[in-house]
Formats: structure tokens, sequence, C-alpha cells
């Protein structure tokens, strides 16, 4: 049988008492049927996981005492950031929900030359993103983004100390990258189409490193679980 | 545009003409309209690519002269035999794609223990991993195999040098693997709910190594997706 963790957020956990509301409060007491007394799972997606007890069920929401606290360990995905040009939704699902349950620190739509669509419908992916790590287990939850230009990411990776773009014919490999140094990593993926030449020597310029990692075409979507795979495999100890 | 490359079987090249026939021959003839004397690209499925020029068009094929020949590099994923527990169609249609545009030699569909599915639609699969290369432009088709036994598979995978098998709970991690002593390679990946302690302890005595690729839990198919990526981005030189 699967694990439920229900989700809540972090305002919502005081010293001793966790409460779960709404969505999360009905999935628990209404679908799953969990009674006064029993004991369930509550995480605040920033990496605790709480063993609790439900105290009292109300009508929209049921506080639960908090008997001991599990830390999840960070891995270097959780210092993620994740742009990806703007993508059909179908794409975008497949996206949101890899990234998800490989981790990441946020998540960044940008319109950029070459995207066709241009709506991000920013509360359907905070629910999929959700959806995605409930399901994996993973304890943290990305911040996802609402769409921004080219420029607003580039200003909103400025402060970021490790930056790659990637670029289907740059000769440096990802397995190359020393994260050992990177503290938080940005990476840039294109949309169907890829970046423009103007769009890689503009991201080159506010230092971003071109990173090609694939010897051959990869869409959108395989593109990113790609790019989180291979960090995710390199950086192991 | 799209660079559209038509299948053919090697068979139908020979030293100066390549045929395209049925399904590639109706895509080029009668969607794209491609005419006698036009240019374009053939490929057999085993790294080549035929330069050639439509010579003649009839009812069902059309025979082509091949004007030069470019070879495909072979990436250490073309030696990656990829063995996965049966899932759902729509885990196996993802996990077909991704698998195809990264690349493997061969994909085995293997019942195990916790297998709810036990059907293969051999033929829908294949149809799939022709798709998924043109798309991708590997020129490499991975051979599909029919459904077969746990027994089986370890059959198969009997003179394969290096063999791993994906378990959570392996402290083995995928960037420890010497892949330059690889010559072959086996991938076993579990179905939903993993494989049983007890297929796990077979396959330990048949050879293969337990492996962990990730610090949680995966759906399969972000798992085939998450091997085949690392593999890739750990070999890369």
């Amino acid at each position: 049988m699967h694990d439920y963790h229900f989700f809540t957020s972090k305002e919502n956990i005081s010293d001793s008492i966790a409460t779960i509301q709404d969505n999360e409060f009905r999935h628990c007491c209404r679908v799953l049927r969990h009674k006064e007394g029993d004991k369930i799972e509550i995480f605040d997606g920033t990496g605790n996981l709480y063993h609790t007890e439900i105290l009292k069920i109300g009508k929209n929401e049921a506080s639960c005492k908090i008997l001991n606290i599990d830390k999840a360990g960070v891995s270097k995905n959780l210092k993620i950031h994740l742009a990806v040009g703007l993508v059909k939704s179908k794409a975008l699902d497949l996206i949101i929900d890899q990234a998800c349950s490989l981790g990441m620190l946020a998540f960044y739509p940008v319109e950029t030359e070459h995207s066709i669509k241009k709506s991000f419908n920013l509360e359907r992916y905070e629910k999929k993103a959700l959806e995605s790590i409930k399901q994996s287990g993973n304890l943290f939850l990305p911040k996802i983004f609402d769409v921004m230009s080219f420029d607003d990411w580039l200003n909103q990776a400025k402060n970021i100390s490790t930056k790659l773009i990637c670029y289907q014919h740059s000769t440096f490999f990802l397995n190359k990258i020393d994260f050992s140094e990177a503290n938080e990593l940005a990476v840039f993926i294109g949309p169907e189409g890829g970046f423009s030449q103007e769009e890689i020597k503009i991201a080159e310029s506010e230092g971003f490193q071109t990173v090609n990692l694939f010897d051959g075409r990869l869409r959108t979507e395989l593109a990113v679980t790609t790019a989180l795979a291979g960090i995710h495999t390199i950086q192991r100890r």
C-alpha cells in the first residue's frame, strides 16, 4: 500500500501541532477516512516529515499532535534553479512531474524567441508540483514562478554562482562541471527549436556557460530529465 | 523545418540504390509529395545515413540513387540491453520513447513478481521505437523483444559482461560503475512496486550487481530515463 504524506504549509506548524486543511484535509479525512487517534505523516515542503496523531477533526481542517520529526537530506539537485523555454502543456506536464521527482529548488517558465506558446497556468503547475512530490516521496516542494521574459530570467539568475545554458553545439560536456564549487546552479533549457544564436550570445555575456547534454537531438522534456538525472548521477559520492 | 529521414531495412540497400516502401514510401511521396529528382535522406537503423536522389517513384516504393553515406558514431548507450518489469501501456509508451531517444541496443519486457500487466503489444512498440528514433535523429533502431519470463531474461543476459539491477536499497551508486571495462551492459529496472527480495537474490546469484540510481523513489519510467541519462552523462569524454 502506498504511504501517503499530507502537505501543509509551514505556517500551519507550531511547536507541537500540525494542521492540515482544504484538499489535503479532504483527502485524509474524507477520501481515506482517517479518524481521530489515527497516525498520519505530514510534510511542509521544506524537508521536514512530521509523524503525528490526529487530535481533532473539524469541518475543514484537522489538528494533529507532532510525535516526532524526520529531516530529509539535501541533494545537490535541490539547489537547482531550472528555467525552460515555454513549450506546450503536454510537454510542461511531463517536465514539472519529472523535475519535481528528481528535485529542484525552483522552476522558471521563460518566453524565448522560439517559444510558440505564450501562456502558463501557474495554479495548475503548482498543483502538479505538489502531486508529483507527494507521489515520489520528495519532501521538498519547488517554487514555481509565473511566466517571465528572457531578460527577467537573466536578471533573476544574476547572483547564482554557476549558470548553464544547454546548447547542442557546445563542446563542453555536462560531466566536466565541477559541482563541488557550485552552491546554487541555474540550468536553462530551450523550447522546441532551441535557443537562437542571439539568445546564446546574450546568455554567455551574462555569465552562462553553454553545455552539451547529449550527442543527438533531445526534445525539451527529455533534455530537462537528462540534465537533472545527469547532475544527480555525477554529483553523488 | 524538420529534417526527415526515411527508414528502410538493410536488405533494401544495394551498392548504389536504396529503396523505401510502404509507410515510409507513403510518408515521403504521398504526404510530403517528394518527386523524382528530389534529394532525400534514408537510414537503415544500423547507423548509416544515405544521402540520395529519388530515381523512380512506383506504386508502393521509390528507388533512390545513393550519393554518399554518413556513418554515425556509437555511444556507449548503444551497447545497453534494457530490461524492464512489465508496466502499464502509458508508462511503456514513455519508456520506449525516451529510451529510444537516449539510445539502447535492445529492449526486453519482463514478467516479474510485482508486474500487474501481463501482455505486451510487440508490433505497437516496434512502431513506437521507429517513430521515436526518427523524431530524435538517432540512426540506430533498437531491437524490441516480446514479453519474456524472469528466467528467460536472466538466460538472455548470461553472456553480457556487466549486468546491473536497479534497487533502491543498494548502497552502490551508478557513478561507481567502470564503464571503460563494460563492453555490453544489461540494465534491469523493476515494475511499479519494484523487485521482490527473492528476485534481487536470484539476479545477484546470476551475476547482476545491484545499483542505486537515486536517493528517493522513482516511478519505473523515470528510473529508466534516469539510468540511461546517467550512464550517458558519466561515460562521455
